[in-house]
């Protein structure tokens, strides 16, 4: 209730600041019987992890996570999974400065004014280093859709005004992770690269967008009316640090077409392609009425530019006093490339929930 | 957990399909103690009522409100309030010829997948009528905003490619509902009017965006991490039908931007506006960290147009079988008029359940 | 959140007051494709009804439910189904002289200082009246149940200090409606019918015990550690007006045995009774960990006396003057009788609830 | 969903199994500002511990708790609180003749059935130790009710037929930690020592009974309906491991009463008590309603003997085939003395989330 717990059947909670002991999490309601790669769950993490190349903070934390529950003799037990991954690298000093600052566009002076107090430590709960735990819940998720032959593949389409126009059809999706800043265009990758890292010599940050394709998902996933199956890959996508924008199947250029051009006539399936149907064009995004009617599932989630600068901003204090400040620490010029693998991540607690929760649909 | 109902603690749920007896839901969470003015919800519902005028459709339904419970004395009692609106004017048979045919762009096919039956007369549960009751409920939650003074105003500001480019500050919010299309600006609300009449003329059927912004809001509202307030809000709207996308403040906008450009200054207070801090600009639209600043709210909603369309389309039924199907009834050619009301009471819905939530952030 | 949802899966919200409009709830989470049989419904509320004998109130309710939605061609869609039970009878003048006056063991006094307020007609809220929503869903539970050839049968075991002592097994169970005070052995029921008339005419009331008893549970309901199977049951139990206790299994007694007596030996099954094992007793009533064993489950629930009695007593009104009060109206002398229906009803929703979430528990 | 998680504002959500590598769990939901006293959060860890007393199991825990999150500065922060606790002397190899058979009333069975596999070393999840994370929770909301001036006093009054007769304002309830097995009673005590004592000789256990006392509520607590506030305590106490029955206020016994005696009446508060009422007798047992009426609210739970036995039983193995079995290992010969801290920590849950769960009461 109080916003740390995700999912309605296979849930995962986290727990944890920035610069505290560790962070953390419980994922609960995963079946019995799952095998547990571990070199997996690794690999996933150290996509997200702070580090991994020169686009990206320096801060050096090495994710590593640790199971206490859960799991034995390498399987899931059906019984919550709790997991630790403790904190290194924790320079508080760089954040002494901000004891009584308000950093512009962070959550520091909404925090203090909701909870009469913050951790002003590297932002505290609300740091995007939370969502850490997120890729390790969103990698055992992985491990469960893969059984359902579904895939989950999310790329960095845009940094600043630099997009890549090509549709996802049109992209090799097994070389999002052959460049450091995650686009499956090698040549676009490289524009994006220099950008970030201009930017990053400005002492300046920059936003961008990530594009995600689900493939494999079987009809009938997600719960009508409220928790419409876009409606809560939505949220899960605007509860990421620094989203502020989702659009999925046609999205905002959807709503400039007539229904005539937006309709996806359906098409009967071709011989042993088993019963059902397929649709010509998909403008629907895989998701008709709420529910998946198993084309690909795309969206898109726009990233705002990193708050923290190193340039010098006019802030206030907690005494109402103006006063200036200028970026400390390891930060990121850019969160999309580090973003890719969270975005993945959220997407796969969204299906396996609804996975579950689809088994209550008939009698 | 079947997705029926909304919110955590200000929590709506609801029932009812398009053709059945009656459509109604609960409202519960409501504290005990605030005045109902029956005059104002009914006229929230005339807003979203078919037959309101000649650019949407004229199904005849009065879509009245009776309240069953929970209400005494005209107050609120804080038990839930139970309502129904009975369906008045179904026409099933102008869906016999749909029985058993997956219409294009519909939940037809998805819900027979999902349930292995539907109700084929008027899309059943799948159809948009259901956000009657989010109107009631979403009025009740005005109420409870109005005590606090919060303001919610959504219009219409995209039909087509049609665009009003105005930022809400220079629009004159209180001329929304004085033309059919409900938008601020009586130039542009004319083209668009004349572009959905066309469109209708055409047995077309067209899309388009809605803004809305909330006024007033004080600072903290929003549970961080999971819960942000942008999160559910961008829920909210991604659960009403033809939602396609959602975006706040800078929105994808601010994916092209630099961290020094998007970045809100604060501001003192000047003397006299009491504690706290103001912004210079307002990239974050009112939110940052997911909880709320005390700045203007406002976001924009993206419907793809309506998938009922009066031309001829080939399709396929339950056999598999190539048709051809056209149109019948009385349809919408744009959501969007009478989507403005449903985009507010959700995000009322919204805001209720997190002032709320919020009674419990501190000792 | 405000307790008016109970379940979690298949779950059942309630609203309405004993003599407001109409009372009614939404039964979410059923699955598609059950078979209604409204006059079973019908009959299980009739078992509820007032008036049904000499021994409870004389109120005149039919208690016919009128079905709204979720229902098509007689079979469940899987979408919310919505009910209501019109108030016929209403006597709000039976209540005029308690307006301002807090009955002794009612709930007149906690719900005014919960709310600042409350509808004094008939308890309002806190009626029993509420119960008639369950009892509705709790048939279509039980159709759901007998699908599994899950039977529940619950009995009046005690009236006063009148009780039945036979164990269950030694009982013919199908005679629990032979008889107006709902319990199976002629004797004893006729013994307790005496008694309640007797304290009826005295103007007074008594409490009892009901038991229950649940056979064809499969192995494996039940999710441990909170929601252990009988933690949810209890719960269920506790929350029906009037409860104050409830014991499973060995229950009170088996807090006096010694583990080497109360443990319930396993034994193979027999040949052509399939896999698994039988316990050579059952102490532990059906439930082992928190989760069925296949054993029967039992349990009782003890009642304690109406508060309504029609003899002079004193009590406090709302200025904190001692004043003197009556009943009036049409009260129960005794509610085991109609409180048999309702046992079974919760424990039925518990059933199905926990059917339904063991659909998760493996891969 | 699957069960871990108890509470709806103020949740406690566990995980960890008896012999795997950690216990632990998230408090989510705490208010911020709240003290954190280590001291007292560990002394009632010491009050549940093995091997405090030579009455219980002789295992050796420290049991020492680590915070890992949701403290800065010895306050709560409104973020979620994670902390573990390391197991220590697991001893495995006490369970590999269990590997494969089914423990008489222990969950081996169940877990095995609806898992498809389990943890055979002391029972994995199933075991009593999870109950050290609920202790850590409970002194936490301990401290919350510390500050509203409510205290919770749970004793062992019966071990197996060793009954503490006394009603609760007879006993001086400071003295329930003065002796080993935690009765207020000096000399029932000795006698249920001597009775444990004798029953462990025997290789054999005891049943027994916790009465509980809480003192100091405020009006309004409980949410009527499904959350009565009794039914949530109830749920609470039937979910703690070895339970069989739940009863407050007048309980089984108030079955046998009539109304006119059950009744309590209202009287005025005295001059300088302030406003309300007060009740003359308290059958109700401080609830009415299912909301707290101000007086205490006393309750009793009934434990059975502890399955393990240090003697020769029969059972059955997963191959279907009957086996002898005895008992190895370190277990409670009683259950009592260690329960009772258990008993009042989650008592203190359930209060302090209806705390929370009331601020939304009024407007």
């Amino acid at each position: 209730m109080a916003g740390n717990t995700f999912g309605k059947l296979f849930t995962l909670s986290t727990f944890g600041e920035s610069h505290g002991e560790a962070l953390g999490g419980i994922i609960d309601g995963c079946p019995a019987g799952l095998q547990i790669d571990l070199d997996f769950i690794q690999s996933e993490l150290d996509r997200r992890r702070p580090g991994q190349s020169h686009i990206v903070t320096q801060r050096k934390e090495s994710d590593t996570v640790e199971f206490l529950s859960g799991i034995f003799e390498e399987k899931t037990m059906g019984t919550p999974i709790g997991f630790v991954i403790r904190n290194e690298n924790q320079k508080s000093k760089d954040y002494e400065h901000i004891v009584d600052v308000y950093r512009p566009s962070h959550a520091d002076y909404t925090y203090e004014a909701k909870y009469g107090m913050r951790d002003y430590r590297g932002g505290g709960r609300s740091s995007a280093r939370e969502t850490v735990c997120r890729v390790v819940a969103g990698a055992i998720a992985k491990l469960i859709l893969k059984q359902h032959g579904i895939s989950i593949n999310a790329y960095t389409s845009q940094v600043g005004d630099i997009k890549l126009l090509k549709d996802y059809h049109d992209l090799d999706l097994s070389k999002i992770d052959s460049n450091v800043v995650r686009c499956p265009d090698a040549l676009i990758a490289d524009t994006m690269i220099q950008k970030i890292e201009q930017v990053r010599k400005a002492g300046d940050t920059i936003g961008g967008v990530i594009s995600c394709v689900i493939k494999g998902t079987p009809v009938g996933l997600g719960e009508p009316v409220f928790d419409k199956l876009h409606a809560d890959i939505g949220k899960a996508m605007l509860s990421i640090n620094a989203v502020k924008g989702f659009e999925y199947g046609s999205g905002f250029e959807g709503a400039k077409m007539n229904g005539s051009k937006h309709n996806d006539l359906f098409l009967p399936l071709s011989e042993g392609e088993g019963q059902g149907v397929r649709c010509k064009t998909n403008h629907s995004g895989g998701i008709q009425g709420g529910i998946s009617n198993g084309e690909d599932i795309y969206f898109r989630v726009a990233f705002k530019p990193v708050a923290t600068i190193m340039q010098k901003q006019n802030t206030v204090n907690s005494k109402d006093e103006v006063v200036e400040m200028t970026g400390k620490g390891r930060h990121d010029p850019c969160v999309l490339p580090r973003a890719v693998p969270i975005v993945e991540a959220m997407a796969a607690l969204v299906l396996v929930d609804h996975i579950l929760r689809h088994r209550s649909s008939k009698l």
